[in-house]
Formats: C-alpha cells, sequence, structure tokens
C-alpha cells in the first residue's frame, strides 16, 4: 500500500449556495485549433464574488472539448498531432457517408475527450498548478464561432 | 492571444442547496452498446425542481463509462469501431490471466473514456447542444443490466 | 428506443451547503506509476459530516490524471501498457526540443486521460462500484512528489 497522507489543512466554508452562470465566446480556426481560455475563467471567478466551490466548463456541442495542458506551443503542436494519428480524418467513418460536411472524425475525437471539466476553487482562485491551462480544442474541419458554459458554485466572501 | 468574450448575460441564483440523488437502470448487450439517456436524465431533472445547478452522472462500475455524442447511427458506429482500432479485444491483457471473464479491454476502455460527466443546467433546463447526448458506453463483453447514478445539485425554482 | 427506468427512490437533501477542500500527498515513480487513493479520499469525506453532494478529485498539474479502474495488478499493467501503445515516449515530440525534461509524452498522455473526476456521494458514502477505485497515474517520467485536491460540496448530516 502506497503512503497517502491528507493536508491537516482543511477549508471550509458553509452558508446558503449561490449558482452563477455565464458563457464565454470565441473563434476557431478547426482542426484541433486549442483555445487557452484559463485567463478568461479566471476573471469570470472574480466577478462572481464567490469564496471556495467549484467551477463546471462545458461545451454545449458535439465537435468541441476540454481538458487542461501545459499551453506552450510544444505541447499545443504535440497534442494536435496525437488526435491526427489516434482518430485521423482520413479514415472511413459512417457519419461521412449520410452527413456531407465530413466531420466524423472531430464527432469521434469529442466524445473521446469530454465536454466537461470541473475545477475547484478556493480563496477565490482556480486550484490549477503552475504551468496548468484551461484547453478548449475544436475539433471541428472548418472555422466555428463557440460558446462555453462557465458555472461557478459555491460560497460567496 | 485569443479574443475570448465573456458573455453579458449572468444566471445568478442563491438559497439553500438541495441534492437529489437518482438513479437510471437499463439492459445493454455489451461490446461497446450505446446507451442515449439524455431523456432520461432531463425527465429526472424536471422531477427535481431545480431552477439552476449542475447534474453530476456516474457510473458505478469499471466496465463502462460516459460521454457526449451526436447520437446518429453513423456517429454511434464510427465510436463503436474506434475502440475496436485503439483497445481491441484481441490484444493480450493481463487481467485475462487470472479472470475467466476475459474482458481485459472492457476495463482499460473504460479507464480511457472515464466514468464521470458534469452537465450545467439553467432554468430547469440542461445545457447541451442541440445536438449533443449524453451517451452510456457499455464496453463490457456480454449483455448486463446497468445503473447510472444521477445527482441534481443546485437551487430550486 | 432503449427502455430506461428511473429509480422510485429518491435521496433528497436541503440546508446550508459547505464546501470542505482537503488534499492528498505522495510520491509516485513515473512512468505510469497508479496510486490507488480510494481508502484516502473515503475518509476525508467521513471527516467531513457531508451526508449527501459529491467529491471533485483534482490534479494540480499537467504530467498526472485521473480515473477510475478495477485497481487489480492485472488491470494496472494492462493500462500503463495501453499508454505505451497510444503515446509512447518513444515518438517525437515538440515538448522535448525546447524543454530538457523529455516528457512530452507526459503531458500529450495527461491531456488526453483529464485532471478531473467528480463522484457523487449518498449517506456519507461515495458511490463507487463494488470493484472500483479511484486511481491516480502519474505519467512523468521520473519520481515526483504528487498532491491531489479533494474538494466536497454538499449537505451536513
Amino acid at each position: 500500500m502506497r503512503n497517502v497522507q491528507a493536508s491537516e489543512r482543511a477549508t471550509a466554508v458553509e452558508g446558503p449556495v449561490k449558482v452563477i452562470t455565464r458563457s464565454l465566446g470565441f473563434s476557431t480556426s478547426g482542426d484541433a485549433d486549442l483555445v487557452n481560455i484559463t485567463a478568461s475563467v479566471g476573471s469570470l471567478l472574480e466577478e462572481s464574488g464567490l469564496a471556495a466551490g467549484s467551477a463546471t466548463i462545458f461545451v454545449p456541442g458535439a465537435t468541441g472539448a476540454l481538458t487542461t495542458l501545459e499551453f506552450e506551443p510544444g505541447v499545443v503542436a504535440d497534442f494536435r498531432r496525437l488526435f491526427d494519428r489516434l482518430v485521423p480524418a482520413t479514415e472511413e467513418y459512417d457519419h461521412n457517408k449520410t452527413h456531407p460536411d465530413l466531420n466524423g472524425h472531430a464527432h469521434v475525437r469529442s466524445g473521446l475527450l469530454g465536454p466537461s471539466l470541473v475545477v475547484p476553487f478556493v480563496d477565490g482562485v482556480l486550484c490549477l498548478g503552475k504551468w496548468q491551462e484551461i484547453s478548449f480544442v475544436c475539433f471541428d474541419n472548418r472555422p466555428r464561432e463557440r460558446t462555453v458554459i462557465v458555472q461557478f458554485m459555491g460560497v460567496a466572501q
């Protein structure tokens, strides 16, 4: 068995719950175009006035997905290349037989990576690592206008 | 830097929190059988009487997983085929050396896709895209009776 | 259409929300070293005194990830091998051209699996399957001291 130690420190807050739902909008160029939305989510959290709770970030669509990455050009390029290798656009997709947009690979890639991400926050700050950024991936095969839902649930300061 | 715009509109509700935990049950045929549970989750949300908050959907087991997909026959077939390609049943799995059920690939696939999905809701409606459906995937290699936990947390109307 | 049945039973609690944020610390050996943190998360839940709600488990870093697995040696070995096959350390990674730590594969693997996991709980117990364990994966290529955030949100007993 691994020795797993719990922190002494517990941040505990209690009160009426507040649920604040916002959205972010931006343009994407498609083909696994990655967008770093960390600063925008952080600003919305500040505006929310919440002290502790969690941020649910959600893509309301079937050709985009979310994860976290160290958002430097190398990792961004490597992550895009991963999907070219695992789920190539050049495979045959049944979706493309009946849908002329030919983005079958975008649907499959999005399903694999997933549309939701939950990030806890404490003292009004997201609990992200120093080099960890909230990353939206547009898997569609064309430029899009995108919306991402950002919902904060927690207790105010 | 990408131009990311925050919505003007913020839906904010406050009050005592309500946590309502339900479950859904259904039969699956195995081998990446996909089940669209969106309508059922929506009905439970309506019954909950909650206005704003989030739905946590969770598979209490190690051979099923959750994601969202455009649930048309082409994408469903493409998504199943993805796992046949990435995590073939015909590979060698250490699990199968000690477990006679021979479903090692089901365990690995489920771990890759993940057991939890969180979907925010506002005004009593899930924030899903028009063509986006909550999809349970049964990765086991035989028919199963499945249970999925659906927990709503938020504020009542 | 599949016959999906909702449970008769609904567990519903209401009151002031409590948000309790803790962390777990442990050593990892890298190279997809897996750590079962289920018992530790369960102990923190017990200490929280919460009855119903959800546990958000989050990796604050870009080279670790979370999922659930049946944590027996076979599945653990199979899951590690999956990443050696899908995202080999021996591929070329742009990250490695500019970063001497040569862990490009760790970044890509972590982004694919994802940093967050949300597990509902009822009556003070996590809604996990009998053979399902919360599993941290250290994808880095060297031993590390790791921290995982565990945040409980819900209603007290």
